[in-house]
């Protein structure tokens, strides 16, 4: 068996657990910076650890593709797999820790707002007091909760919130700090009690545009909105209309429709909206990169096996 | 008893319960945006609810002030208080939520490098990926372990930090959430394992220039450093040469040894270092608010009945 690993965050300590791994399920290995520089006599690996986009859309001998990230809707096109039968991996469960601390940094930042204040020390002006939100007794919604709501619930619930629930796709989540978890189909009837929504979904059929004008239009006067998941779960006309207008307090979002966000995207311009560039979820920090590379580790164990993978994506609902 | 309570910051609902409250311990009551405004027949007021410099100077009558901040150095001059036996209580208590949501705030800003992030969207860059730091596994200590360091060792050990350490001045605290308290004599030896370092110690004698340029010395490289006391406890000048230089990862500061600072202050220009308008404590959140004017009744009616007050402060010591 040949394994390609493709990965630049990686250190000595993660090179030698793969190389250690590989070594115990009798695998060939290559670990490298870029699929461009992949040699001959590997370009039939049966095993990837990478993004793979390039590898997964040519090689027919690619059985398993494990991605480094959460989200892989990028590898949900018809054509990204030469070889329909691949098995595609995630890594959701590695970037919760990280894109938690995003969630709370940014929500904070525009409930504080510190963001105001930070944009005017720049400045080099001593701002004004003004009327600050708080997460104590705020009303915490969030939508999605896998790993990254479920991370992000337990932080938040330290803030002391008057209340902090769920909304997932089965109405069902492993998280254990929600007061309680409604499904999808009940969203609309939630919005209205939400005074901070956290969305972390990935990108499907089903999530596109799920933030739309309407429900927008249910959210309370000054709610704030953080989104961490794919850019494509939002309006981002209507919700930039609703913070121009000034009846939203705030949003962050991480993740846009089209990324980077194009130069002549309003969003610049839009009032109280705080731009990351798709930073939440970073390799960089030694939990994450850990997490990562020991998940891909232990599924490599169990695909020598012929054990099921544990990140397998279901590729009808793309993820 | 003429009671004054001197507060713009005040809803309807504290008004009625501080006026229910002075009803039941038959005081007469004059509540009123500023010292200026005091009418001549509650000059002679025996307690009064504000910051009461003006007032607690000329005032013979004054027998109890209770200032609505945590800290009272401001009233420590050996003229503060014509009635020299006059009762001082804080606030203490009504502060540490919205200070302990600050500290987070900028300390994931600094780690997580949002602040380069959020000045270069100001700009309309889409910044470019770099190293971050994360809360989980991080070394933390919190100098000062009243009210606010415990409100914010609450949150902070929901992030997973690798430790959490109190230091104050007796050693103990009635925080839950540290893995162990150390006396101040002891920090020396805890600053060279600190990742960051939250102060938040009131300004008296033993706490000025405590984080000393020495002691700024004894944290390991790249640590961060968050101050919401006073800001007398710092050494301004040799903590911006160890940011300058690079030696510190960043510093937030929200209280200065001059406030406003001064527009010729080099900190404006320090390298890595998040300036916030001393806005950390914020009568505005509803329930720092409520609990200000909560303890004040609450000390109103122990004070009617004889019985100590709660929030006293020991001028011995000054806090």
């Amino acid at each position: 068996m040949k394994v390609i690993v493709v990965n630049d965050a990686l250190k000595q300590k993660h090179i030698e657990l793969i190389e250690k791994t590989a070594h115990k399920v009798g695998a060939q290995l290559l670990i490298t910076d870029s699929e461009d520089s992949i040699p001959e006599n590997f370009k039939d690996a049966e095993v990837m650890y990478g993004f793979g986009m390039k590898t997964a859309a040519v090689s027919k001998d690619l059985k398993w593709l494990c991605a480094p990230s959460a989200g892989v809707d990028y590898l949900m096109k018809p054509d990204s797999f030469a070889n329909k039968e691949c098995l595609l991996t995630n890594s959701s469960g590695s970037y919760g820790v990280s894109i938690a601390e995003h969630i709370i940094a940014v929500s904070l930042m525009m409930m504080r707002r510190i963001t105001e204040f930070h944009a005017e020390t720049l400045r080099g002006e001593w701002g004004v007091r003004r009327a600050q939100k708080s997460l104590k007794d705020a009303r915490v919604t969030v939508l999605g909760t896998g790993d990254i709501g479920n991370c992000f619930a337990k932080r938040a619930v330290s803030f002391e919130p008057a209340s902090l629930v769920g909304v997932s796709r089965s109405g069902k989540s492993s998280g254990e700090f929600y007061d309680r978890v409604y499904k999808v189909s009940d969203l609309d009837s939630v919005l209205p009690f939400t005074d901070l929504l956290v969305m972390s979904l990935p990108a499907t059929a089903e999530t596109k545009g799920i933030l739309s004008r309407e429900r927008i239009g249910l959210l309370p006067e000054g709610a704030y909105v953080v989104n961490v998941g794919r850019g494509s779960a939002i309006d981002e006309d209507a919700l930039a209309d609703a913070l121009d207008e000034g009846r939203l307090g705030g949003a962050a979002l991480d993740v846009f429709v089209t990324e980077p966000l194009p130069k002549d995207s309003r969003l610049w311009k839009t009032k109280n909206l705080l731009i990351t560039p798709h930073v939440a979820g970073n390799l960089t920090i030694d939990y994450t990169i850990d997490r990562n590379v020991e998940m891909f580790c232990e599924d490599l164990l169990n695909y020598a096996e012929g054990r099921p993978l544990k990140n397998l994506v279901d590729r009808n609902i793309g993820y």
